[in-house]
Order: structure tokens, then C-alpha cells, then sequence
């Protein structure tokens, strides 16, 4: 007798939370952030305007926006125990490894403890992107850069990076990208982040969770692959061959296809007109031409797969274009996403239950104990 | 008009997994290891050899044993970063949160790349108890004491946290401590682990994320809580007048009622006769005394909630007679799952599909973006 093989379950279709904060509707390409479209926002609204919404439900007025703005500033400093950590971490570890651990040590050290506030999710947010920032100089044998209170949340990112004056473009190119990767529904880092919070556990605890899961290929860690797939596609004319190549070999494309759109995915859309403004023509020229014939052939060979451009695959160019490292893209994904996990935690909290589903046993029963000596 | 409330749903009776782990029968009372039941286990094998049954799905010979022992032995010590980290932790700590953030440090530093692996989860394994213990002696104000080879998994445990050899009855109920404790269904940290695992993120990262999860009151947060308790009640003739009290004023009494059990938790059973024989025969008085009197009570008073004794009462009596620090019940508890949690990564991606659930949106619609100064 044979006993079922484990099966994967994905909980597609399963309502997981009834939520007020956003959504994806995968059908319609649309997303939406407390009742205003993504394309509402995009290019309008700052990172920080976003914030004050998806936390409190509404855009701030300017009274509103000056005083977020202001505590997120305060907080950006890292406690001495955060910057030890970051100074031992080494030189090669991986940023979103980086990302956890001094985030669990601010957890450990400011210390946040007990249910999940606002005032919480400032603090947290208030310091990813020094987190970020401090390793990427530490790690180029540079001191990291003070914060600076005069800029904003995504300039003072680009500041810390680099210890000089972001341009203007860079700045909005980055506020945009950031406003758009704040929340995507029910995804597998702010279900994380939602298991944990149901616990009654920390605010920290459950970030850290969340960084965990962005980590994956799966779900933020492929961005860095698109900027290499179109590094070895190399030129325009290679375009044909090398998608040609890799779809008969089986090889997946990065950049298509996502568990919930059937369509194109909104923000690619934004994101591609940004990287149209923002990268050298050659680049574009590139990136445009691998996504149409891609879309192209892969419709083409698998219709009923309805794959589309998915949020990395321009993510990669726009990041690309202000001058950010590759293998800090997923970072600066949760750089945006903290805002969404905490509005997600602080809501989960209202009408918590413990998030613990079932499990199917199918392996065997009945069996005895034997002392070692008489086993096989 | 309205709209309703974000409504709790804690995913009962979703199968989230098909697994050959493990499974508590809730309405049975039973927990089985791998087809054992863990009255079969407990008393019997040791931590090492549940180790080796959850990971590889039988119970090892002598050789595999010998094996096992010696490559969890062999990777006691941690990394100088994550020593360098442990240092610099204020002693003020929760022990929780050392445990991630050490745990985190180990997963970089390492590093922790890729698919989670079977070496892998040794090598996070054979370091938990390090991370706890070293821990402890600093917050004390003493050197950490290195691993000592020729002691197993429990008892060296205990050896680093006092710098003495252990009395044998205390590596026994510890070693039993850990057994019991190994692995129970999908609880929310083996759901964490399961989900931060399906988005193909590395162990480490899994791992974080479950430590936070257990760090919660409602999962593994409450044991140092029924001490606390006990302490409170003081005394046998207290214990009537003091459950009455917190009954009538709605209080919740700590160590009763689970989520799945509807019976007496049999972890709980084997527990309350260690306790019987470990603890002084005041305490035991004190604790079997409230145990008798609360489940009366409860019962009587809520019949139809069939609320029993759960793991945590006796876990409590338990870990207290072995000497261990109150606030350090819940990083035990992390001692012991971190085997259950690295056996459901494990299997988890032998068919792996990305737990991604829905959530069902019932904010706003249709908003549209209003200029700062415009906006009420």
C-alpha cells in the first residue's frame, strides 16, 4: 500500500482577512489603496502621503503631513547596539539578511515590546531606509552618512547612499516607485506579517517575519534577475534568439506572469513609462523589445496562461536608472512594503483571532517503540 | 450605508499542508510523531534520536545516531559576529528577541543561501541552545561557557547555562521537556515557517520568522505566565477563593483550553507526573490543586467549552524544577520546535507552491486624489 504524496496548497481562493487596505483586482489590472487607484496616486502623492493613508485611512491635510513627516525624520537614527550589529555583519552578506537582523536588533534594543502601536510602525519605518544605507557603505569600506533631516524619506535614502544631494529626478523617480510598492494585498510577506501580529506578538517579530518572505524568488527577490536576464540578452538583436532559446529550453523569463493579475499588472504600466524618461534610449530599446516579444511568444505558446509583465520587470529599470545597486532592490522593496505591513499589523490587531489552519496527516499510525539496539 | 467590519478568521479547518510529520488528534487527545504516539516516545528516546525521527522520517540505528549526535555536537559554536551581536544586546533583553536576532546574525554570517537543507537545519539546530545560554550568563554578568562535547543536546544545555555538570534527573526531564514539545501539527509558528519557506526564501529566514510567531502570548508566550499565576495564588487554601475571583471578574486563567485538544492534552499528562516527581510536594499540591479546582469550574460554569489542561501549566512546573529562568520557558520552547519547525521547511518544499490566500476588500471605492491644500 502506498500512502498520497504531500500536495502543495497555495490557499488560492482562501479568504484569509477582510481588510480595509487595499486590493487587487487581478481580473481588471487595477490596484487600489483605500479607495483611491494606484493611478490616483502614482506621480501625486509622496511615500509619506501614502503612509498617513494606508495607516489612518485618509490623505493627510498639510498639518497632518508635517507632523508624520516630522516623526518619521526623529526616528531615523539607529540605536548603538543596531550600529555594532551592522558593523559585524560581513562585507557579503546578503542586504535583506542585513535588512533582518538590525531590524531585529532595533526590535530588541529600542525595545519594542507588547501590541503593535502607530507610534510602532513610525519608529520601524523610520529606519529601514538607514539600515539599508549604512550597510551599503559599510560594505565599500565607507562610513555610513548621517541622516538628513532637510529631505524627505525617499531623498534622504538616496543621501545616505551616496552622502550627496540626490537629483531632483532621481528623487521623484524613487518617491514614485516607493508609492507604488506600498501594498498589494493579501501577498505572502503581509500574510506573514498577519500570522505573526495574530499571535499577539510584536510589532518587530512580525516585520522580521516579513523580510523573511520577501527574501524569496518567489515573491520579491527576483527583481536583481531581470537587470541580469537583460544583461545576457545584451543587445536588440539578440532579443529573438535568446527568448526563443531559453523558452525552448524550458528556462523561465523573469518578469512575467503573477498569481493574481490577468492582465498587465498596473504599476508595470506606470513603471515603464517612468523607465522610458529615466534610462538611456539603448536600455529602453532593450527592455521594451525583450517584454513584447516575450509577451509575444509566451501568449503565443501558452494562451491560456494569460502571462503579462509583472511589477519587476520595469521595477528593475526604474531602480536601475537612480543609480541604486542590484542586489539591493529587494531591500528597497521592503523599504516601500514596511508601510503596508504595518498598516496590515495594526489592522489584524483590531479584530484579532490566532491564524492556525489545519493540517492533513497522511503519514503511518500505530507504530512501536523499539529500543535502538534492535533497529534495522 | 455602512460597510462591515474587518471580520477575524483564523483559518479553522483550512488545510493548509498534507504532511507525514506529525498530528495532534484533538478529540482523542493524542499527538503522533512520524506514526508514533509520544506516549511512546516520551521517556524513551531521547531529543536526539526525535531529532533524527521528525528529519528522516524513522528512528535512527546506532550509527545514524552516533552521526547525528556528532555533527549537531560539532556545530555548538557560534560565529564571532553573532557573539560580537550577542554582546552588544542590552541584558535587558527578551529572550525572544535574542533568539532572532542571534539566529538572524547566524543565518548571515554563515551564510544561510539557497534551499533549505538537512545540514542546514543542524546547523540552526545545534545552536539555539548556545544562543539562549550564552545569553543568560551575560545578562548575569558572566562569560559564556563553551559547549562541552562530551555532553548531549540536553545536558549541555543546561551545562552552559551554569558552568556546572547537570544532576542527571534534570537532563532527563529536559531531554523529556524537549521531546514532547518537538513538533505539534500546523500550529502558527509551523505555519510561518511553511509560508516564509514556499516563497523559496532560505531557512534562516523561515526560522526568524517562527521564533516571532512562538514569541506570541497566544501561541508560545504563556508558560512563564502560569508561574506567574501560582505565584499569585500562593498557597492551597488560596486557590479556591483566587479562581472564584478571576472567574467572576473575567480573567483569564492561564494554561487551560486550546485551540484543537478537547480532551486533557496528553503532553500535559506526562508532564503533571514529571512534575509530581520533580517539584517539591508544595508545589505540586499548589499546582495539581489549582489544575483540579479550575477545571471544575471551568466545565461547570462553560460546559459546552470542554476546556482542559494544556501543554503550558505543567511545562511551567516542569522547566521550573530543572532550574531554568522563568522568562527563558518560551526560548526552551524554541530549543525543542526548532527540530519540528526545520523537518516542515523541509517537507514543505519537496512540493512546493507559494502560500499566497486572498484577502475580500470592504473599504472604499473610486476616491479621488484631492491636492494637499484642498483636503479637509
Amino acid at each position: 500500500m502506498t500512502t498520497p504524496e504531500p500536495q502543495p496548497n497555495g490557499l488560492e481562493g482562501v479568504v484569509a482577512a477582510r481588510t480595509k487596505i487595499g486590493h487587487v483586482f487581478g481580473e481588471e489590472g487595477r490596484l487600489v489603496y483605500r479607495g483611491y487607484d494606484i493611478r490616483e496616486l502614482a506621480g501625486k502623492a509622496s511615500f509619506e502621503e501614502v503612509c498617513y493613508l494606508l495607516w489612518k485611512g485618509k490623505l493627510p491635510n498639510r498639518t497632518d503631513l508635517e507632523d508624520l513627516s516630522r516623526a518619521l525624520r526623529d526616528q531615523r537614527e539607529l540605536p548603538m547596539a543596531a550600529i555594532t550589529t551592522l558593523r559585524a555583519l560581513p562585507k557579503s552578506a546578503n542586504p535583506m539578511d542585513v535588512l533582518r537582523t538590525v531590524l531585529s536588533m532595533v526590535g530588541a534594543a529600542l525595545p519594542i515590546e507588547g501590541q503593535p502601536t502607530l507610534d510602532q510602525s513610525i519608529a520601524l519605518t523610520a529606519r529601514f531606509p538607514t539600515i539599508v544605507a549604512s550597510f551599503e557603505r559599510l560594505r565599500n569600506g565607507q562610513e555610513p552618512v548621517a541622516p538628513n533631516p532637510k529631505l524627505g524619506y525617499a531623498a534622504n535614502y538616496l543621501y545616505m547612499l551616496t552622502g550627496k544631494e540626490p537629483e531632483e529626478r532621481h528623487v521623484k523617480s524613487l518617491d514614485t516607485y516607493l508609492v507604488l510598492l506600498a501594498d498589494h494585498g493579501m501577498n505572502a510577506s503581509t500574510f506573514t506579517i498577519r500570522v505573526i501580529t495574530s499571535t499577539e506578538s510584536d510589532l518587530a517579530s512580525a516585520v522580521v517575519g516579513a523580510i523573511g518572505a520577501l527574501k524569496g524568488p518567489l515573491h520579491g527577490g527576483a527583481p536583481a534577475l531581470v537587470m541580469d536576464m537583460l544583461d545576457e540578452i545584451g543587445t536588440a538583436d539578440n532579443i529573438k534568439p535568446w527568448v526563443d532559446n531559453a523558452l525552448n529550453s524550458g528556462r523561465k523569463l523573469m518578469g512575467f506572469g503573477h498569481r493574481v493579475y490577468r492582465t498587465t499588472d498596473p504599476r508595470a504600466e506606470i513603471l515603464r513609462e517612468m523607465a522610458r524618461q529615466a534610462s538611456t534610449p539603448e536600455f529602453f530599446a532593450l527592455a521594451k523589445g525583450t517584454e513584447d516579444y516575450a509577451i509575444r511568444e509566451l501568449n503565443r505558446r501558452k494562451p491560456e496562461r494569460r502571462l503579462y509583465t509583472n511589477v519587476e520587470f520595469y521595477s528593475a529599470g526604474v531602480l536601475h536608472s537612480v543609480g541604486l545597486p542590484r542586489d539591493l532592490y529587494p531591500a528597497t522593496f521592503a523599504v516601500s512594503r514596511i508601510s503596508g505591513w504595518t498598516a496590515h499589523a495594526l489592522e489584524q490587531l483590531q479584530h484579532n483571532r490566532l491564524i492556525r489552519p489545519q493540517s492533513e496527516y497522511i503519514g503511518t499510525m500505530g507504530l512501536k517503540f523499539v529500543p535502538i539496539d534492535q533497529r534495522p
